[in-house]
């Protein structure tokens, strides 16, 4: 329905995953209700939400000593959850690199709570540039280590793990979770907003060591203190149903019909090959923003050489079936998201359109 | 579809809703895209938003003192954000009145920010029956005066609206927002959480008065603090897209179908007399819960003479498609919750059931 989908958020889900939300908006066959009737307190939905766990702990292969949750608020609420329970009372820094507009604003809500070092600051080159591991010099003695693995608005991702391995490690994860393997063990709490490649905005996902929990500061709201989340099994209060509902179809989807995520990682790999191959076939018209070492599998962001190509480009683009193309409004350009429930051939089709738009230009 | 769900929430949705639900699921036809896909910075969702707004608005009448925000994270995460921004670092008292379940969770909750008074406590009565105002002695000086407007647990609900108006006036009306008329300018802060008579789970509606903003104290997370939300209209963060769109149908449901909350009030009352008529009828049988002044147009609570008689209620209306009527887990018993979308004729054919169970008893 949505094959031509590259919004940056909420982002496309899988045409057979909406098929099937339409038909449990009628009726849920094993409960006789509509899914947005049924109680969460039901057997059906702690079902539920037991196998969307279950399902991302084996796409993620995680330990047993890390916990998954479900919760609102996005992962606006966790820039301020984190430096709260890890952050509070310690005597202690948080490093947090700031790498561009996501983890910027992480890092203005932990400075709420204690002391922040900004370990890089990409400002110098625009954001549009990682660090190296050998241009950051974390500190043994940090209460945690923050960075986000992909910027959506410059488009920019990190291929390897900063950090290190003696002091936790705290991911903003939300626009490549689930797009590619990780080796999970080298976290200690990663959060995941469900809105690019999850399911439908309403849903966030925490993974956490467990060990965590053994040290929360006292005088933390419950709601907000991930121990009243994880004992009660993400049902502490009424959660989204039917955001947790669609995530565990996107799930299955993943396990059943991609093979998991190193398949999923080929996938989008091939999409980004198809988007950036363009680019770099055309470097005069078609300007990348992000540096060719650090560019996002998720976020294709680039600029035309003026501002009323863009605005033809978009034009055309919108009248032949593409969606979603424009840029952040906070930097402008063009952006081209490839989620995972956005289709090779859709990458493909607009890698065409990318070039047959230069010719004629 | 659901035309015999009595489910304590997420509570039935009107059928013609969830019919709109299911196309707009497909394709919202003005986008072209399926609701899932649509970027929360659309002109479209946008206008949503806006369009919920004034639908709310409306069916309240509320001032233009007021506004109105759709947050995440329930009720719950209400309880903990209002005494943040009312009560701390303010030297003063909030008044709370602990008139069941849920109302004794929000003052739990501000205790962490400060000094609580509890004004009334239901507990000697069993949480069976509600203070009258000459009970009630509000101080002037309290920071604000907090109470439930209905509690789903006990089936008990406030018919009249106590505090005092020098006072801000904080009130939780999750379980019966929208059910009837208010005087919204007697109210300073109103919170409700949708999936009783709004929408679906996830998305939380917050009316407060402009004024309260002028004084929020420093050091509130920017996605706690409602000037973050009222500066973005509500799309600071990514909002629970599909929440608040169904609750824009609803509204509209609301409005057109129904024709207001003065006629909706009316079938809710019908509803309740045709329930607790057949309690009335038979006492000895139907124990209702609530003192009968205060019981609840949303929430019947009863229970039988005894466990097995209950578990047997259950089994048979189980059988002839009615669902959700358990009582609270905190409580058990028995529970019919009649929010707006249940119908008059639903009500009815329960009653009609609980009157041939009690005969063939």
């Amino acid at each position: 329905m949505d094959s031509l989908n590259f919004s940056a958020g909420p982002g496309a889900l899988p045409a057979d995953v909406l098929t099937q939300v339409q038909a449990a908006i009628g009726q849920v066959p094993e409960v006789g209700l509509s899914l947005l009737g049924i109680s969460h307190r039901s057997d059906w939905f702690t079902a539920v939400v037991h196998e969307a766990e279950q399902n991302i702990r084996s796409l993620l292969r995680l330990p047993d000593s890390h916990a998954v949750l479900f919760l609102q608020g996005g992962a606006s609420l966790q820039f301020a959850t984190i430096p709260m329970l890890l952050l509070r009372g310690r005597n202690k820094t948080a490093e947090y690199l700031r790498t561009g507009y996501w983890s910027a604003k992480a890092e203005a809500e932990a400075r709420i709570e204690g002391s922040i070092r900004i370990l890089w600051d990409g400002k110098t080159h625009d954001y549009c540039r990682l660090p190296s591991a050998e241009e950051l010099s974390c500190s043994p003695e940090a209460a945690y280590f923050h960075y986000a693995s992909n910027e959506t608005v410059e488009g920019t991702q990190f291929h390897y793990v900063p950090g290190r391995n003696d002091v936790l490690r705290v991911c903003d994860m939300s626009s490549d979770f689930l797009s590619r393997p990780i080796d999970a063990d080298q976290y200690d709490l990663i959060y995941a907003h469900a809105q690019k490649n999850l399911g439908p905005a309403g849903v966030t996902v925490v993974i956490l060591r467990r060990e965590l929990l053994d040290d929360v500061p006292a005088g933390i709201p419950a709601i907000l203190d991930y121990r009243s989340h994880l004992k009660a099994e993400s049902i502490y209060n009424t959660p989204p149903v039917f955001a947790i509902y669609v995530a565990l179809l996107v799930t299955r989807w993943l396990q059943d019909d991609i093979g998991g995520l190193t398949a999923m990682a080929s996938v989008n790999e091939a999409k980004a090959r198809a988007l950036y191959g363009v680019i770099d076939q055309f470097p005069e018209f078609y300007q990348g923003r992000a540096l060719a070492r650090d560019r996002s599998c998720m976020n294709v962001v680039f600029s035309l050489p003026s501002k009323d190509l863009e605005i033809e480009f978009l034009r055309r683009a919108t009248g032949e079936g593409f969606a979603g193309l424009e840029g952040h409004r906070s930097i402008g350009g063009l952006r081209a998201s490839i989620y995972n429930a956005v289709t090779l051939e859709a990458a493909e089709t607009l890698a065409q359109f990318m070039t047959e738009f230069q010719r004629r230009a």
